[in-house]
């Protein structure tokens, strides 16, 4: 229950901070587009650099460490919440397709799938089954891949 | 107690890093310099944005929630940990001056500094007086200026 009221209130963060940001408080947080896509880029490589960390344990190059990986799927959940509020209106550019402000209701929903799959994730490291972290791993990765695929510009 | 324990083991983590990275082990966290230095850029910049995001309750703009507060206090105590790792020897470069590492225990000492200021900000915000916050943001913005006067070229 838990789990699921924290993905439905990071799904209603990240819808109110879409709609929000056509008022004049909501756009205040960057006071600049290129502020908000420095920022956005900026979280994105934070958070893709720490959830690559995790591919050596996946891959079992690396031994499963559950109290380590479980600490970096904790900090991933949070890393995971922060790029979104920076695709408000007003904020194109940088490596986003304007298909981003186009289908926003498209772009919201890859955005909190990929916030779903990080939550799964952090309960397969709590599980510590190694499976389990190997399959929650691989559809985070997917979640990534059809945001990218869809919303970014190679 | 715990406090104490954090901000030594955080201490302990900063220290294992810098050292540690002359390993091959240690090293191998950043492919490339360049990759090391865009990844620290990013941690610093969204530790900064997410830090400002203070300024109006601790300015009075904005109410107090204190809630909300401890809620940002906590991840930017995460946020707080991150950079440091890319400064690793071989990664000169960016915006960080040579005496990152011909000084590196002032250096690391300026980074234990910012996140033991961090973490007096996140128990301010614990014990929800505004006045207290107040003055903890003010030493964490002090610790972050230091080391920019000291490390970073302008």
């Amino acid at each position: 229950m838990k789990r699921t009221a924290y993905i439905l209130t990071t799904a209603c963060t990240s819808l109110l901070l879409v709609l929000g940001a056509t008022s004049a408080s909501a756009q205040s947080a960057f006071a600049k587009p290129e502020d908000a896509i420095k920022y956005r880029q900026s979280a994105l490589s934070v958070l893709g650099t720490q959830f690559g960390r995790l591919a050596p344990v996946v891959r079992e190059q690396a031994p499963f460490d559950a109290a380590a990986v479980q600490k970096q799927t904790a900090l991933l959940t949070q890393l995971a919440a922060l790029p979104w509020e920076a695709f408000g209106p007003g904020t194109e550019g940088g490596k986003a397709r304007d298909d981003v402000w186009k289908e926003t209701p498209k772009f919201q929903q890859a955005a909190t799938n990929m916030q779903t799959a990080m939550a799964k994730l952090d309960d397969a490291a709590k599980s510590g089954d190694l499976a389990q972290v190997k399959a929650a791993y691989g559809a985070v990765g997917q979640s990534c891949k059809a945001c990218h695929d869809s919303f970014r510009n190679r």
